[in-house]
């Protein structure tokens, strides 16, 4: 496998997108990384395009043909990808091993979701094609009542952590606040938190990611492609991609020993610790999947940041706060940046290359090694990246 | 690049399967093409799923996950891709990648759709998702209304061709026939498709592909593991990949200079001859892409088959039946097989391995090498495979 770097980055702003198609949103993001990257397009020898609901929301597929037709990249293969909530990170991953495999020198991926035109129960009936229907689908559960149960069982294993909670929801929202690409950055208290309106017991509507548009975009290129470049005034600092792994989990509920820990994520880093050598205590930062708050607490466990049963300590003694000993989301994660499904993949990778370049609105000091972090379905797919600063 | 082998493939009959759901199929077909390749599931490096409908029609998304899980494959990378009808092909390609790339020495790929169930305006609802719906949904046109098109325009450069597209239908119900796999394959006369029901003038009744459920999938694998099982008995003759090639054409209709051709087929069976060596008059074989009786002559136009314009003359002439100089679609193709969309392209590949096996029921005398294409939507996405007997 080669060496592989970011060589650009572009998003839209994550929110309510009613101006602009699914197709427009995309091709904005792929437009604002080409541009980021200073690459010729027609250089581009693949595209990759995670999408989830773009089918039943939209009414348009074959996204990844039309979004390269019009963003005029070369008619190189274009290919929607889907894993339900990982469906960009799979973008990244493919576009990634397009490069390391030596396919082609420059590869694209883009994420893109439009969901916010859409009713509420619209958009539920779509999200829960995630699940098995066939095996989850009479439990009548949607993904809020899913981790709902995992935040009783967290909780059944390890007390009650109700005010802990409470503080992922403060330090992602306060995150959002600088983050102008945010669409729910906040300043709120606990008690707002626990105030907010009931959703799916004991979830809380701040305890839940909102419905989100927009997409999201990076050029990934050879490390031949960047010694070039490197050569030429006003250009960002490339960011090397160590690793990038895809894995497949359990795809039903019932199927979890402990709803406290998904098996895609454990896998996932271990395979891309143990593949680069780095380790959770080398991470400057991390990019994850908090689609609920219980999320980032079960998934900062999974990913060994903290030890098990302490996540939400962690989070409520400020230890994931930027300036803390590993910030967690500084983007603001879905909770406050937003969650357009498909793009989210890549919106982290967009807010990881930021904080490598040293120009990120919540910039972790010396910031050199970031993880991203995106889990889809009821763990059914993950993929995580490892990305290193070039001159680390 | 590694030489890639189809160890074995599987297939569902292709029809309605009122019985199984989406995923039963493609476990079904995947678990088929195991027991061929006699390989131990564990060995499996990745899975690619091709499927266009399913979250429409189905409900079901992360089916490739699902798949994975159900047939009992290992947590590997397990990743659906769609390009409308060629995301089958797409399927196909991205496990010839693994393997080729040296990423893994044993990819599975399978295709699969459901849409027998749904009523026809839901079924014709989630196929126009694969236009172009900013620029071409205000023209009301669905795809037999494009085919229906492009007949019209053939017939104003190259003259009036009813009696010679009806040969088409002829030859392919015909084939159909002998294949126990095929959903509509009948012994017709050219009278009778002319005096079949209007569909999309001049396309009538038979002149399409039918509405239809079904799953294919193919084991594909190094070098190196075909070695090793040549030494077994009884293990069928794998099946080289020369080649195999996916490209992104114009995706809307008005963008065609002519819709006589698909510049994404033009485009990849020429890189694919290109890379190999290897011409059209080379071929034993060919299965392709007949979503309508026109279909089949603007592709073998299109891949060389035959000169410009005279499609038409070699169907009706007989030089494209079994026993001809270039047998088309011995399967029966699109119309008369099936077409369960995402299954498409891997149900070409099941057909091409049986006659390079030499154990087709509708065989070609000393096929040796055969040619796949899949096309999606309005031209926006083509993969062209080429194989060959591996003892040829």
């Amino acid at each position: 496998m080669r060496q592989v770097f970011v060589a650009g980055v572009g998003s839209t702003l994550f929110g309510e997108h009613h101006d602009s198609s699914i197709t427009e949103l995309a091709v904005n993001a792929v437009n604002a990384a080409i541009k980021d990257a200073q690459i010729d397009r027609n250089a581009t020898g693949a595209l990759y395009l995670g999408n989830f609901v773009g089918g039943q929301l939209t009414g348009q597929e074959v996204l990844a043909g039309l979004v390269a037709d019009k963003a005029r990249l070369p008619c190189v293969p274009s290919t929607k990808v889907e894993g339900a909530c990982a469906s960009g990170g799979i973008a990244f991953r493919h576009a990634w091993l397009s490069v390391a495999a030596g396919i082609c020198d420059v590869a694209i991926a883009v994420g893109v979701e439009k969901m916010s035109h859409a009713t509420t129960s619209q958009v539920t009936a779509a999200l829960n094609c995630a699940m098995d229907m066939e095996r989850d689908g009479a439990s009548g559960l949607s993904f809020p009542g899913l981790f709902g149960l995992a935040y009783r069982m967290y909780e059944s294993k390890y007390g009650e952590v109700r005010q802990k909670v409470s503080s992922v929801v403060v330090k992602n929202k306060q995150n959002g606040l600088s983050n102008p690409l945010a669409q729910m950055g906040a300043t709120v208290s606990a008690i707002e938190v626990e105030n907010s309106m009931l959703i799916a017991d004991p979830l809380r509507l701040f305890d839940c990611c909102p419905i989100s548009d927009g997409a999201a975009a990076a050029v990934l290129t050879s490390g031949a492609y960047i010694t070039e470049h490197l050569h030429r005034t006003g250009y960002e600092l490339p960011v090397e991609v160590l690793g990038s792994i895809q894995t497949r989990g359990v795809p039903f509920i019932s199927g979890h020993s402990s709803l406290c820990s998904f098996q895609a994520t454990v896998e996932a880093v271990q395979k891309i610790y143990d593949s680069t050598g780095i380790g959770p205590k080398d991470l400057d930062f991390v990019e994850l999947h908090d689609c609920f708050s219980i999320a980032e607490i079960l998934d900062s466990e999974d990913i060994g940041i903290c030890p098990r049963g302490e996540g939400a300590h962690w989070a409520h003694e400020g230890r994931t706060a930027v300036g803390g000993e590993i910030p967690i989301n500084p983007s603001g994660g879905l909770l406050a940046k937003g969650h357009p499904v498909g793009a989210t993949g890549l919106g982290q990778v967009y807010e990881a290359v930021c904080q490598l370049r040293g120009n990120h609105p919540n910039q972790v000091r010396n910031a050199s090694i970031g993880l991203t972090h995106n889990l889809g379905g009821t763990g059914v797919a993950c993929v995580v990246n490892l990305l290193r600063r070039a001159d680390a």
